[in-house]
């Protein structure tokens, strides 16, 4: 049987003026049966994703490229990692990240568990040779055996344990509350006129076909069951200004040219905070983004009416970011564990 | 006149064994007559000091080599900035930093407000070509404008009111209360037994020639009157091998040979969570660290026990770090201004 072109999809989707299942962003993130988010966890896992002494310049942490004082991302296009060496795609915000039912933009990674081991041992990255010589220099600081101890009872020090503490932290991180959340909750004054032109637009253009859901991510999917979208679908002057197709996307990781430029539908909650767009990072303007979006995915070319409703509506999706304490790290007393 | 050999007045020093004028940290740091301290200031500094945006490659904040999650700088020998260069210099803490009446190793700048203005432009740490190109982009990031307005009232967006704002913040991080300070302001159970060997080893060999006051890094002096030590004054063999006289400290900045090698003394507070040490960074055992100081400083061998003793009562020196809630950085709304 012949594979259904992707492309085609996508633009029968287009199609359909569906009428959208608008949902708000729920109070908590789902947790997995074997990693239930407890405050103890939550404590260690800040600690451990704002260390920048677990690179190997002791530089870089998960908070280097993934500010959750910003939108959750680093404003690049390529994050900076060890050394000044940079990447190859655009950080995706931590925030609502708990809500992807797979993670990275090729979706390699099921659970925030997983993704958390990642940037370690990336030489671009965080530059450790491996996830376990990161581990010796958390066990190398006396302070954090307590809260090892406090987490996951005695003798817990490992990397498992240490990345489920990072992805309990990584579930708090969850921004409720925008307008739009309180528009569909009842509230008809939280959003403005312009916004809930938008919102329409947003749905008759088809924009929902992929950014459905409470995340604006696609459909809930089972943990592991990524929802991809090929970017871009339709060929178009944007595709090599911005370089769009270059990535080959989830193709690396499965090695199937029928996953060739599909990448993870990222969501788009507080997206006016987290410029620079798109995989490459390539497009640093959200009406643009907009607009290559509608061409690329829709073959729509929207009015400049359109794309400022739609922008605005975007800002609607911003939400309450909770207030974090600053972790205080435990010092290694009276000496360096850094040396690169 | 010949000059009198620095040396020689630090060995006549070193021969007096002083009682020695303990003082606890005061609670309250001292602000010069045109900054006082205010909420609204610290609250637009501590963000200013926390957003990286303000780097060539929007990597590089003040948090990044003075972090206040540890011990007010970097864990590292020297500094690594953008790109990863790195400077000569070890990154002092900036806890306690206003109690210095001089800032930097050679006293270069008087005030923190001066001090703040340096990094931003300086090629090998946040990399931007001037102050005013930094504070462009300070001014081009919107929810900025709101925060100068209430710290310093209507058109107050410039390089002077951000580096007010930033050393405002940094007064409020000091750290009272330590074993120390409980014990001299009369609570005899704050320190054990070893800590008050210590303290008695560290006034009789003479340490507190240089490292006397609240803050352990000299007398109290006039704004802009630095108290500098020569370092090292005695030769010997950790000279070599630690590279110790090959920097020219503060003949750098005034040009007279009579201040080679001289460095502004110290704060010890918090200096176990302050390794690598010394200008260099050269040392990375807080042991190794007293061996040194009391070989090239006050020409003394000391036994294993007084250097336990010695680092027992440093470590009395670590005081309460306040609890700092994350700033939230206003977004650019829809557009990145980091190109680099």
């Amino acid at each position: 049987m012949k594979l259904i072109n992707t492309a085609m999809i996508v633009g029968l989707f287009s199609m359909q003026a569906q009428a959208a299942d608008w949902q708000a962003l729920p109070d908590v993130a789902p947790a997995p049966a074997d990693n239930p988010t407890t405050a103890e966890k939550v404590e260690l896992g800040k600690m451990l994703y704002m260390d920048p002494r677990f690179s190997s310049t002791g530089t870089v942490s998960c908070n280097s490229c993934h500010n959750v004082m910003e939108g959750g991302d680093d404003s690049r296009s390529f994050s900076m990692g060890v050394h000044g060496k940079t990447g190859g795609r655009n950080a995706p915000t931590v925030w609502n990240s708990a809500f992807h039912s797979v993670q990275f933009w090729d979706g390699r990674a099921p659970l925030l568990e997983d993704q958390a081991k990642g940037p370690v041992a990336n030489p671009v990255e965080m530059g450790m040779r491996d996830v376990e010589t990161a581990m010796q220099r958390v066990k190398s600081i006396p302070g954090y055996k307590a809260y090892f101890d406090r987490a996951f009872g005695p003798d817990s020090m490992n990397v498992d344990n240490a990345a489920k503490a990072v992805a309990a932290f990584e579930r708090t991180l969850i921004t409720p509350n925008s307008a739009y959340d309180k528009y569909v909750k009842g509230d008809k004054t939280a959003m403005n006129a312009q916004q809930i032109r938008g919102m329409n637009k947003f749905a008759s253009s088809g924009c929902t076909s992929c950014h459905s859901g409470a995340a604006f991510n696609g459909p809930q999917m089972k943990v592991g069951d990524g929802f991809y979208a090929k970017f871009p679908t339709f060929n178009n002057a944007y595709v090599s200004k911005y370089k769009l197709a270059d990535d080959k996307g989830r193709e690396e990781v499965t090695g199937k040219e029928a996953d060739r430029n599909k990448f993870r539908v990222q969501t788009l909650r507080n997206i006016t905070d987290t410029a620079p767009y798109f995989h490459n990072g390539s497009v640093n303007d959200l009406e643009e983004a907009v607009r290559i979006m509608a061409k690329s995915q829709l073959n729509q070319d929207l009015s400049a009416k359109d794309v400022g409703d739609i922008v605005a509506f975007l800002g609607a999706l911003t939400g309450e970011y909770p207030e974090i304490v600053m972790p205080r790290l435990p010092a290694t007393s009276g000496s360096s564990i850094i040396a690169d």
